[in-house]
């Protein structure tokens, strides 16, 4: 069955969520939205690739749920609200039931962060999908990478590595793996609480230590972390150590955050996850000087056989 | 030679403009922005996949170039002012030589209508780049698809057919067409003078008739098009007429505006058109009913083979 672009666009329009700050949401040639006076706009991109983002075999579901979430954890990292977002969809062919399956995912997620789908474009191509996100702050409220101090605990949300175990495993991981790749929870309720509280975040997307060292640059601090420190999903201690060390450390795809405060903090910290039924995890602190040292349970240097996850 | 994604996206970075409403630019998870206080933000989503939105042997120069120009397009025909984008660039490989063009089309357009470039993301993946702008505009003031009322004029602004008579030209069209198709022209200057003007408007991407008619069901109106009122560039007038004026009616890809005006505004379209040194050019009427009727030079109705593009 093949339906029309139009088609497609108005099938898309009519099952969007509303918010009231969306004056003209789908079918013109741009939408209107209307900012919240005095906050400050929080906005990121990221695209989802077949076979590079995603393994082909990968439900439509779990794919418009990730197109999100990948989008929706960077406005986590920030300590942003959601609010809007604009969907650029590249399909080989017009499937309906493909459609229907990635509007469940990509839509359901929107609507329980209240985010709305005001905008993009259906075209041809190879599958590939482009999201862009909008959510707004409070001016001088936002985490960037770049306020992290020497002496600040580091913290990690969730666990780690369940996402690179599950690809590792694929195409047959265990399905709470399965899950944490293909359904990844974006920390936006912890991002929000942790502005004020944290000095610096970002997401671990590329890879702890990869992403670490990203803030390490951007505050111009140095890392240590404690490897023993990092946490794992019940399904992940099943693994090696090794192994499990390797996919927490440098696996990627977790959209865990992490984020750094000064030990003075470690209470509220503490109190704020049993809050957000989210464990938060110390494991190691900002030191003086740059990169990132990570070591093991005999204090012994690690060195990952690869960084983290690159394109090119 | 191969470059990393960091190196990509330092590259990038470092060659991006600036604008004092960016509180925080590309290299956090996503970037900061200081909306003008007391207007709306309009925003769009355009995608252009290789081999589909362009020819493979386009430039990068050329595809950079367009690949804003369709999405300024975009803000254009709502009457915004341009102000911050993102690009998220899918690339088969990692070449300097070819994203240094890209840049150079991209940015340059961007520089000339002042539009911050504030995030994005670069993935290995088929050549594919999706971008969304966001612009603003007075509250109330948006030109939108919905306001087109009987009796109105219509206009088209500038040339059309041209891009379609590049591609059937293609390999080896004239320098003067090659550019109409390549490097569109975003009529941001006019749209804004439009806003107040113009009851309706929208850009022609899909086709003169088409997007004529998501105009006509926008505003429940019907149209009535002169084909002899159509305005042609010296380079498209050497093609036979029945060509030309299938060109011009449902080619696509013009980017020029159109939009529809009360007979009173006649004297002020001609005097903007003046001054924005853009031809302005009345084809027809808005009618009661529904549906775009285009008429010959006979006066008889007129069936085009194909309605307009569509991806599907």
């Amino acid at each position: 069955m093949n339906t029309g672009e139009f088609d497609l666009i108005t099938h898309i329009r009519a099952r969007v969520g509303q918010r009231t700050d969306v004056v003209l949401g789908i079918g013109d040639d741009a939408a209107l939205l209307q900012p919240p006076a005095g906050r400050q706009l929080v906005i990121t991109a990221d695209t989802l690739n077949a076979g590079v983002h995603f393994p082909e075999a990968t439900t439509a579901h779990d794919i418009g749920w990730k197109a999100l979430a990948v989008n929706l954890s960077d406005l986590a990292a920030m300590g942003a609200v959601p609010a809007w977002c604009t969907l650029s969809l590249s399909l080989p062919t017009s499937d309906p039931a493909w459609l229907d399956g990635f509007l469940d995912g990509f839509l359901g997620l929107a609507q329980s962060h209240g985010i709305a789908l005001v905008g993009g474009d259906t075209t041809r191509g190879p599958l590939a999908i482009a999201v862009t996100a909008i959510g707004t702050v409070e001016p001088g409220r936002a985490l960037r990478r770049d306020g992290a101090c020497v002496g600040d605990d580091i913290w990690v949300s969730g666990t780690l590595g369940d996402a690179a175990a599950a690809l590792h495993a694929w195409p047959d991981p265990s399905t709470t793996l399965r899950e944490r790749l293909d359904r990844p929870t974006p920390r936006v309720e912890l991002g929000r609480r942790l502005a004020g509280i944290a000095n610096a975040a970002l997401d671990v997307s590329d890879g702890l230590l990869a992403d670490l060292g990203h803030l390490c640059r951007a505050s111009g601090v140095g890392a240590e972390v404690e490897l023993t420190q990092l946490p794992a999903s019940t399904a992940l201690a099943t693994y090696p150590l090794a192994a499990r060390i390797a996919w927490q450390a440098t696996g990627g795809d977790d959209y865990e955050l992490c984020f750094t405060a000064p030990p003075a903090r470690r209470g509220m910290l503490e109190a704020l996850g049993v809050e957000c039924d989210l464990p938060l995890t110390r494991i190691g602190r900002i030191v003086a000087g740059a990169g990132v040292r990570a070591r093991d349970a005999e204090g012994q240097v690690w060195q990952p056989a690869r960084p983290g996850y690159t394109h090119f």
